[in-house]
């Protein structure tokens, strides 16, 4: 068992926010991007907090993503927006695509937003639960690199599309749902392969479109199921809603859609022009939020006290784990692993930082 | 092999009007409705057509149906509004909720209608294929029957809650998702209890909430399990999916959510209240209609020409072989299972219709 290290959320926030500004960043850009990484550390995602810097930092380093973008609106209704973000950092074109869509939704009662020319913005959630203080429902996808393969197909040209959905309660916690639209993030392949253990039929395909439960199959042509996995369970529905993630997202702001974004192991020297989506919902366009937060908590409850499947004492909502995690990590620090420390580390040795103060 | 028998969809129709109007509703609902049922036999959905006659019929005859509907706007926002249906007719409520919802669209770029008191819709996609000829998405979904398990509980509390995406495109067909967010629809398992044979591990939980091959489960206590199936392949997200369908459609609209509506195996004799959602997006709220339709096509076109899977030699868009089934159908006309045709017959005789004269 490799030992994690536990970072108080104020130092990596520190240290983090740093390594944004010396690769580039105007500070308040460093703050959000930060902000966003640390939000998936906080939530238990720890694919895409700290552990991802050293790619956003590459990609600035590298050109392919512009430190100073001038984000703009290229055409709008009321409710509508299409935003061009000049190939800026994810999290930095991401937020104000949200305020934007929360700004209408004042206006009218709903904003719809989708953004070109962008790039990877980290955990989906980070945007939905902007809403949620508003008294807004937030609805937020993504598309992503290619490696997510339609029924009856043989490569994998759609990507993982998460879709997040934050709606606000009452005395309870929100409901967030937070989900790649394959049947598991590649996180969980990349874990099987590393233990040397097989994974579920389901999972994964390899070149020739066949299930594989061998997870090295990944790096030989192999491509992730969408969510339902076989054709059988459902898979033809991941495959759908991968496909209106990639549509709100990608066709709608014009970014590059499907297998144009890179591939899994490629390396382009070109701005990536991903593709986002971002709605935000008043409930008061609908009902007072107080009843609608009182119903709520009376549904999620329900739920919760419903009959336990056999071996099981505990019904989950969406989100709960990740709160959970929030209060743990909030109070004990954010445990990092060795690698993403080492990482950490060399990021900071080449900016001049003296990363032992902060690690 | 039982005989289907062949009927023009002519003659279908005008049968399924009369019948309507015999139960009580206007000439004009009749029609709606009639229009709605037709468009799920039409594209090939058999369960969600002429044979639920029945069930509609039953409805209104028992007065948990309200045959003239005073349907009235609660609130509104220029975006958005809450409708109640007065217990309406399923079609005859949501088509006025998808206008409403295209009439905000037209205003503001996007309009989202959410209903309460209302009952069976038919297929979603009869409703979000509305959005299409207005160059608008259309984004529709709808709560039902409990019968679909939460992650780790043994009781089927929420419905198979459909969603369904539609988008124009330039020359090709319309990109036309309409899926239950379980993993499969309740049909499938009926057909393998029918024809006696055991069903993949992964659409049927038992009382217990463990996976079951025996189809009659279903009407033991037995519930069906979220898109995903097992918590390892995903069945968490189908679950959440339910879930956001169930937010949007019934708490929204303070309808009957969750376990509150009826169970499979239950006649209530109160209405059903069910909760409906409808969107309509302007694509010219983003990019002009006939640009996105060319981008469609390609994406499309990509989809389609991927290497295709070992034994695949066709990878399908969502809602093409819907559309087959309509041009094959609207030509050789609707084949109706020979339990329809006497239902539709005793309908008929009862209402002193010559079923004779369509069938």
């Amino acid at each position: 068992m490799e030992e994690f290290k536990r970072v108080k959320v104020e130092k990596l926030f520190e240290l983090m926010k740093k390594l944004f500004v010396a690769a580039g960043l105007p500070e308040a850009d460093a703050e959000v991007s930060t902000e966003a990484l640390i939000a998936a550390d906080l939530r238990g995602i720890d694919s895409h907090g700290a552990s991802r810097l050293p790619y956003y930092i590459g990609k600035l380093k590298n050109g392919t993503v512009n430190p100073k973008p001038n984000i703009k609106i290229v055409h709008e209704l009321p409710s509508t927006a299409l935003l061009d973000g000049d190939d800026g950092l994810g999290p930095v074109v991401s937020k104000l695509a949200m305020e934007l869509a929360i700004k209408k939704a004042k206006a009218t009662g709903a904003g719809l937003v989708s953004v070109r020319r962008s790039n990877h913005f980290g955990i989906a959630g980070y945007y939905s639960m902007m809403a949620l203080k508003e008294g807004m429902m937030g609805l937020v996808m993504t598309n992503a690199v290619s490696m997510v393969t339609p029924t009856f197909s043989a490569k994998g040209v759609l990507g993982t599309n998460p879709i997040s959905f934050a709606v606000p309660t009452g005395r309870l916690r929100p409901f967030v749902l937070d989900m790649a639209t394959s049947a598991v993030p590649l996180g969980k392949i990349e874990i099987a392969l590393k233990n040397n253990k097989k994974i579920p039929v389901g999972w994964l395909y390899d070149d020739k479109g066949e299930f594989t439960d061998d997870p090295s199959i990944i790096v030989k042509g192999g491509n992730l199921a969408p969510l339902g996995g076989t054709r059988e369970l459902g898979g033809h529905k991941g495959y759908g809603l991968a496909m209106m993630v990639d549509i709100l997202s990608a066709i709608l702001s014009n970014a590059n859609y499907g297998a144009k974004q890179e591939g899994l192991m490629s390396m382009r020297k070109e701005p990536s022009n991903v593709g986002h989506f971002f709605m935000a919902v008043r409930v008061d366009g609908f009902r007072p939020v107080a009843e609608f937060g009182q119903t709520m908590d009376e549904a999620l409850t329900a739920i919760k006290d419903s009959p336990k499947a056999k071996g099981q004492d505990r019904i989950y909502i969406h989100g709960e784990p990740e709160f959970e995690f929030e209060d743990e990590r909030k109070k004990l620090g954010i445990p990092l692993h060795p690698q993403v420390v080492m990482n950490l580390t060399n990021l900071a040795k080449a900016a001049g930082i003296k990363a032992e103060e902060y690690l």
